[in-house]
């Protein structure tokens, strides 16, 4: 180990040890911790906020981590950790202590509160909270923002570096100007693909059995993860050998399957990191796009794919008897990607699915950049829904409360699904020309894709950002077009169209 | 706030943060975390444990510590926080803080060797381990020996601050010279006690939900408390508003129950602690044996007393028709008293229970003050086991691998379960003068013996010590004699004995 890098190291191990323990705590929160632990809990993470804050933050650590700036011998992962210290020190030291963990203590309070107001269907009960969260972000955006930076700007690189709304606002346009068209055109298309087979009176213990199966089948492995249940699905991690997935049960049988393949794919991220970078600042995925396009390329473009069920729908059929008993394999896949607009993002097919993000998108925009109130919000939603969708919520919980994102402070993110989706698109057109994806998949060796993935993208963690691993593997920067393409291929054969 | 304790308070609230986050570690590995993250997630332990050595011991705290321990002001809460800080302090201070983070990693990776040697019924594979614990404690000792403190002495005295090996040589002594020959009376008399009916294959689920309702029946508050499934169960808390209980299920329908009520009595301690205690140094039980004399009351004392089982005995039969459809409350009520010598000190009944640790009390003094070399443990226990309870163990498995404790470096903290069943039968002595304990228990109303038990224990959290609670709540200092009484009663009046 160079011997610049050994003096900042127990400090680097001390930041991972906190956020460590700020995972665990937020993963405890979510998926067992008794219900009237959060008060005293929140107490307990703020103040480790802070800890890690100030871990962060901090004098000996600047000094350190400046000095290893200017070293020449650092490794591969030393001068990825360093460049990503630094970074985070660049965004903390802009922000006070004391208004960081004022923050760390509303954010977490927050969940609640929205949770609660959700399940009432009263966004007055949120507004006030969700007001106070974008006057903290937009005040921490205004602190970090270089000269002549836009607000929203320093959120979305937060989430996706090297993105900004200039590139957005081109990557939202073509969505808007092909998308919405398109799925005009596949309402107004004759074919009908009925799916109520799908829904019906499933036990838990029903779908959470199949559930670890397909886990497991896409590569999810148990020895080093964990899968509990949750209001809203998630992954996390302690490391590379403890990644955690989270799902719930419904009436649909399709919902929890296909969540469970999408946090897979995450988790196939996180399990995929080299084992020098894990428990280091680089030891996680790139980017929360890039991300996405792990979770949504194993759910989308392999999980709904015809292929992919081909050496398992036997064993589906088998979990759920009375109601895929009878159904062909053909319109099992037809049902799954059936294209119907609806209130619900995380319930979206996957035409719908951008648009619902370019929704949040616009109204992110115009909540930081422009003059939109949170007082007007429910009604700018409802708005923006019948414009591209073609429908009207008619209540919060289904409209603008459904997300969690906001209570958690998380301004930027949305725009990631829809650029992990791209992403991935992006990905499988390269791919083709590597590998005959549907015969693999067709042969059970999914093994052979993941590898592909976990070689060109898992194992570098957080080493290169997303725009460069799309030029290392496919050639090109990044193109919004792959994923019109692939949309419009798809759902013109799905819906017989003329696209 | 005393305007000195305030300047404190940042620094005792890192403290329980951190403390918080082992405790929440600890949880989770002992209940959830994958097979394979155990040595990853060892580091993170490791740096938390340094953080929070480094927060009790240090310059800055001290001087804020010992400047309060001067004011005149504080409250009860303050003065017993600075109280509980100092005594902290100095027995850190004494402990090199990198022997003390290797010591924390050691312990970490010791559970799981100790787990797996058991396992395999392999003391060789853990004695090397156990012999680096022992040497670690010993030396941790020697450092913070007052003068002419013996080191067997620091080590109880952090289990039950005001005893020490002169106080349990007569405690002891006295159940050596009364409980052997009391076992003795019991396995000589003619009283046929069956009891067959308690095994049968039990499913994890009718366990799990007789389980949960028998710990809401004793008082475990569901909305501030959850109950898992671990190898060895115990109780942790992060406050007085999340306390976790967990237990195990297998053969006999009375383990799981049992094991959950004494769990349920741990629990019942930490939730009543005060509001403006918990989260602080004194939040939490007094002791070791406190805590253990409500375990052990409610399990053995109240839970194995016919009188509790009157309101709930048709819902346990209703829980296990096959076994119990037939078998009255009487015969339920002997069989789980019944007297068994056996190998396993968590499986033992009341009356051979304080035989199990007067052996290892012995044994532990032994391994620290006396000459008794690890690699002759498992023959020196057997010897015990031979003389104390007339059988000797075959394996290391049943015999010294049995209990966790070691493994995590605990020594001294055995004897405060014995200590903790005489604590409870004094406390029984002195409740039957002041209540009818069995009317209440045939009402059904628990709640008025632990509303008792909370005004005069829980509530204090380590604001008193354990001889002191004892001294105010039952008038006497403790005596040994109350617990020998009660079992010879007790036991005398089941085996028909002259005693």
């Amino acid at each position: 180990m160079n011997s610049v890098f050994e003096a900042l190291k127990p400090y680097l191990d001390r930041m991972m040890a906190l956020k460590a323990a700020l995972v665990l705590f937020e993963w405890d929160d979510a998926t067992l911790a008794p219900e009237k632990a959060g008060e005293l809990t929140e107490k307990v993470i703020g103040t480790l906020s802070g800890e890690y804050f100030g871990a962060v933050n901090n004098e000996t650590v600047k000094e350190l981590a400046e000095k290893c700036a200017g070293e020449e011998g650092l490794s591969e992962a030393e001068a990825g950790q360093v460049r990503e210290l630094l970074e985070e020190i660049s965004k903390l030291d802009a922000i006070p202590q004391k208004e960081y963990q004022e923050f760390s203590q509303l954010t977490a309070g927050a969940v609640r509160i929205w949770t609660k107001a959700k399940a009432d269907n009263d966004f007055d009960a949120f507004a006030p909270t969700l007001e106070k969260v974008i006057d903290f972000q937009k005040r921490f955006a205004a602190y970090r923002a270089k000269e002549g930076q836009k607000k929203y700007d320093v959120m979305l690189n937060d989430f996706e570096p090297g993105f900004s709304m200039e590139l957005l606002d081109e990557f939202f346009g073509v969505i808007k100007k092909e998308i919405v068209p398109l799925l005009k055109a596949v309402q107004e298309s004759k074919v009908e693909i009925p799916n109520d087979f799908l829904t019906g009176d499933f036990t838990d213990e029903q779908q959470e059995e199949i559930g670890r199966f397909i886990a497991e089948y896409v590569g999810f492995d148990f020895s080093k993860g964990v899968m509990a249940v949750s209001a809203h699905p998630f992954t996390t991690n302690l490391h590379n050998r403890d990644v955690r997935i989270t799902t719930h049960y419904g009436k649909n049988l399709d919902s929890s399957l296909f969540s469970i393949i999408h946090e897979t794919g995450h988790a196939l991220y996180e399990l995929g990191v080299r084992d020098d970078l894990t428990q280091t600042l680089v030891g996680e995925g790139a980017s929360m796009g890039m991300h996405e396009s792990q979770s949504r390329f194993f759910e989308n473009i392999l999980g709904r794919n015809r292929s992919f069920w081909v050496p398992v729908y036997a064993k589906l059929q088998k979990a759920f008897p009375d109601n895929l008993g009878n159904i062909s394999l053909d319109d099992f896949v037809r049902a799954v990607n059936k294209a119907t607009p609806g209130f619900i993002r995380t319930e979206a097919d996957e035409l719908t699915y951008s648009l619902h993000v370019l929704i949040r998108y616009e109204l992110e925009k115009d909540l930081i950049e422009g003059d939109l109130q949170v007082k007007d919000l429910p009604e700018a939603w409802a708005d923006k829904y019948e414009e591209y969708l073609g429908i009207r919520p008619e209540n919060v919980r289904e409209g603008v409360l459904q997300d969690i994102h906001w209570s958690q402070g998380s301004f930027g993110y949305f725009p990631s699904y829809a650029l992990g989706s791209a992403f991935g698109a992006q990905m499988y057109a390269y791919m083709k020309k590597e590998m005959d994806v549907d015969k693999l998949l067709e042969e059970g060796k999914i093994s052979v894709i993941r590898d592909y993935l976990k070689e060109h993208i898992h194992q570098y963690g957080k080493l290169k950002k997303s725009r460069e691993i799309l030029k290392e593997m496919t050639g090109e920067d990044f193109h919004a077009q792959y994923y019109v393409d692939y949309l419009k291929e798809k759902y013109g054969e799905l819906y017989r169209l003329n696209v």
